[in-house]
């Protein structure tokens, strides 16, 4: 049985121990942690060989198996995205600001860690190793809670992270792992309000509505992706084109892939049979509103549903506007408020575009592929906040951590 | 009938508008609003007269009906409030960092506004200002969902500042009121999660715990503060003393109120009888530990639970520590990581007290009752966020805002 309330007791006490780390000894110890991953190579893949076993025996997809699969390359990197983290500038200890009030006192407010971090997660066991880093490189105590699919590989890296901690005399507690992988056990640690201070889940938009709707302790969410590329009327087209095409086809099931293409008529007719033929060529389902169909006839006509839907699929949508106005008004109703891009060479389109659609990221005349911890320049990424509370984008450690006002006086009482 | 979805559309739109406003525009609209409550001061006391008739009738405490009261020094402190806000820095607009990556993509962090802020109060009437003022400054559109004790004056004043607004030629849906003040609204209100960004409840800790509880649209948790002054053994004793009777007997009824006190042994002796004397003077009942029982005989013994409790009364408990780490330990213990404070002319003691103790906002020789906007500098507050998630202490419109990165390129995709 595991208990949580332990865990998190032991997660309290190491993020107490952790905000006390200066830079130095943190960098050292994702250093020794990238370390002993590689150290442990082979032990890693044995544990992985059994949940690898497992899925085939219960005939789980081959796409799924290759994302759960570790070989040396795999380890390799997951060392490397620690020691790119070791690279990271630290967050904690940075003064945002400071003043002093006309009651005179001097007031600072200071980066420092949020304290407990719990993640819930779905497959890829690098996301113990990722999560791992970037909240101890923020001096958060971390909860990790993978799923049953990778539950050996989770273990090990798990085992392998702790065990470098304590050979360096930090407290292993800073990386702990739920061994549970029932239901009850994701339940009651979403409910953890004494001991989590956030909770970051990851993995399909199912998975995370239904963490967001059990959930208790606060969370940041992640994930949804309704991503659209407008094509100005004085956009290059032929930088469109393959930004549409690495948009939606580089890898379609993640959550920056464009899922919709915004046309401006005056272009539409000479660029959609194109971009249709393109697209075809590469596996890709056109569907289109009437005017994308008129100039395409083999194009799907669209329903309502289509304009909200991610399909994470090789499916796109067209949808053909009079103008930039109404480009933006579409992108604002049906958005998930993730990436948008607009192609264009139009100075003030590109500022207009930029200032009003609402989303995480937006893009002039590049993919949004690139909305990602890596491409950012993050190290790792914890994930990618699609609210506007606390972080809003791809998260590294500058987005695990939180601040407190250090107010220093005199002996000053309130009037 | 309330159409709360009609008025979150309407507030939505408005917010796109508001997200176009120059810093110029939005400081004269706000000095209208100011200037269009203290023209309206006689209806607006008219009105107020109606929820102090309806309050007395129900057999309101009198504390209560004077917080309802407005008259012309109270209309005049609200314009003036809207007047501060307005010197207050714009925060929208700001870079945070902005950088250039591997792939030649120039990024940069752009403070933008949250969008749809919604607020439910209870009682005060001056939140309705306070909150539409800083809500409009950081480009917000606000919802307000105040109290059925002030609804008469919330409406008057609400309407005063959307008339401003309108004359102004600014949409007057930046502000709305809920004018429907039963709890099925309210409770419609915490779950539309497709038109509020945030929810900001203000008022009681049971009615803060209730919104928390019920909400699905994201949360900034406000209020509970059980407040430590920790007297070190190196404490100035005469300034102790003005402190904690400042900090508990000032208006004992708020979140920033000093709950507990917290001696060295070593100054104990000396000190407890003295302040017990203060305290008593200012009729405040003082429990203890039994360490404190053992020097002052009239000492209430205290209870496990009275370390927990935050007593907005006129009762404050005392515990004796053996040293500064133990002080540390009880502290991040039982508070509620809003305000601590340490008394002491020791460096080393005010270093570690301020590294170690887990609050918003930690003091060293000052009054806990500093934790609010206006003591800040933030002109007006929204309230004290006790979360760490997003914003942490008081709340002015810096914390009503969120970021957007701006990511320009020249054809990338992802390879």
């Amino acid at each position: 049985m595991i208990d949580l309330i332990e865990m998190g007791k032991k997660a309290q006490s190491a993020s107490f121990d952790l905000g006390q780390l200066g830079t130095n000894e943190k960098n050292n110890a994702l250093l020794k942690m990238a370390d002993s991953l590689i150290a442990n190579t082979k032990n890693i893949i044995i544990e992985n060989k059994k949940d690898i076993e497992n899925a085939k025996n219960n005939g789980i997809a081959k796409a799924m198996i290759d994302r759960l699969m570790l070989d040396e390359d795999r380890i390799l990197g997951m060392a490397e995205g620690l020691r790119q983290v070791v690279a990271l500038p630290d967050p904690i200890g940075r003064i945002d600001r400071g003043w002093t009030t006309t009651a005179g006192l001097d007031i600072v407010q200071e980066r420092v860690p949020l304290g407990v971090i719990g993640m819930i997660y779905e497959a890829r066991p690098n996301v113990t190793v990722d999560a791992a880093g970037l909240c101890f490189k923020a001096g958060n105590a971390v909860i990790l809670r993978g799923g049953k699919e990778a539950i050996n590989s989770n273990i090990v890296l798990a085992d392998t992270l702790r065990n470098a901690l304590k050979e360096i005399g930090i407290t292993e507690n800073a990386v702990q792992l739920v061994s549970d992988t029932s239901h009850e056990i994701a339940n009651e640690m979403m409910q953890l309000t004494d001991y989590i201070d956030v909770l970051i889940p990851r993995g399909s938009g199912k998975f995370i509505k239904m963490v967001v709707n059990k959930a208790k302790v606060p969370i940041i969410e992640t994930g949804a992706g309704n991503c659209h590329i407008y094509v100005d009327k004085d956009a290059d087209l032929d930088k469109a084109l393959p930004i549409i095409i690495n948009a939606k086809v580089q890898r379609p099931s993640v959550c920056n892939a464009a899922e919709k293409v915004v046309l401006h008529k005056d272009i539409a007719e000479k660029f959609l049979p194109k971009l249709y033929q393109a697209l075809k060529d590469n596996n890709v389902q056109v569907r289109g509103d009437e005017r994308a169909v008129k100039i395409v006839s083999d194009i799907i006509p669209a329903t309502e549903d289509d304009w909200y839907t991610e399909y994470n699929d090789y499916i796109i949508a067209v949808k053909v506007v009079d103008n930039l106005d109404e480009a933006i008004k579409h992108i604002n109703k049906y958005n998930t408020k993730h990436s948008e891009s607009i192609i264009t060479e139009n100075y003030a389109a590109s500022r207009q575009f930029m200032k009003q659609i609402d989303a995480a990221v937006v893009y002039a005349n590049a993919s949004t592929r690139f909305t990602d911890g890596n491409e950012f320049g993050f190290g790792a990424e914890i994930g990618i906040s699609t609210q506007k509370l606390h972080a809003r984008g791809p998260m590294g450690a500058n987005e695990l951590t939180t601040t407190k006002y250090l107010v220093q006086g005199d002996g000053q009482i309130r009037e």
